[in-house]
């Protein structure tokens, strides 16, 4: 066991889970980013946080919409991943160009993807300053899932910088 | 896609990240439990947290000494995950009974644990009321990697109740 730089052991930590963050716009307009850094803070009621990074779009839309999607990738999302993950949606249309099938939420403006594993529709109840991130914590006000869709986790990147995924 | 109740969603969502919680009571004397809800938060400076259910006895030794050690498994650790994960950490010695083997932290008393693949050392810095649970978030003052032990992830329970775990 080795000591090493926490920021480092950060990036050792995979396999990890990884899910969809998806907000709009004022106009309804939605974006969607990739995120590591997310889990389940209650069951009664059910409330889950997210850390996005202070400079990142999804960051403003959170605040201004106070609600978010977490879509939980099934392997039919390999590309739109790599889509969501590497660009920047003040750019391009990350949905036009992954081709991502969505579906409308029930509660919330933010759309639903059809082929994720779980999607969690989130009311923000609370937002806390963490670090460069900060934590957003939201009510869930519903919950799909898809039982033929298993879940893929993140295994890191390639030499070539290219993410890499996991099954099980 | 179907809806389901949140509270139903979260328990599909496997496989998942786990992680040992380990603190101190006021003797030193540690304990630990299994917790799948926690993530990291921020890189700069460094910083995790971890979802705690209000009435473990865990929650109780994190308020009090304002710091925690999470512990991430290895295959080694399958054993004692079934043992911090089932036993109250009040009526039996969960370090003893496992014979799980520790080693002491650099900042913090908290010990750390030899055969996981990661350790953190954190520091409470804040703690968050969310629903039944508390969100405790610490800055990382130390890191640990064990580069020859790979991470195994939650897969579940199986028909009779006993965790399941799948290593990538």
């Amino acid at each position: 066991m080795k000591q090493i730089n926490p920021a480092d052991a950060f990036s050792k930590y995979q396999p990890k889970n990884i899910t969809f963050v998806i907000s709009v716009d004022k106009q309804g307009k939605p974006n969607g980013m990739i995120a590591a850094w997310h889990t389940i803070l209650s069951k009664e009621p059910p409330m889950m946080g997210v850390a996005v990074y202070k400079v990142q779009n999804t960051h403003k839309l959170i605040e201004q919409s106070k609600e978010f999607v977490l879509a939980i990738p099934s392997g039919r999302l390999l590309k739109a991943i790599t889509i969501f993950g590497e660009y920047h949606g003040d750019k391009i249309d990350k949905f036009k160009m992954s081709k991502v099938k969505t579906k409308k939420a029930h509660h919330i403006k933010s759309p639903l993807l059809a082929d994720a594993t779980i999607n969690f529709e989130c009311k923000v109840v609370k937002q806390i300053s963490t670090g460069d991130h900060t934590f957003f914590i939201g009510k869930v006000v519903a919950a799909y899932f898809n039982d033929n869709q298993k879940i893929i986790l993140s295994s890191g990147r390639d030499k070539n910088g290219k993410r890499t995924f996991c099954k099980l």
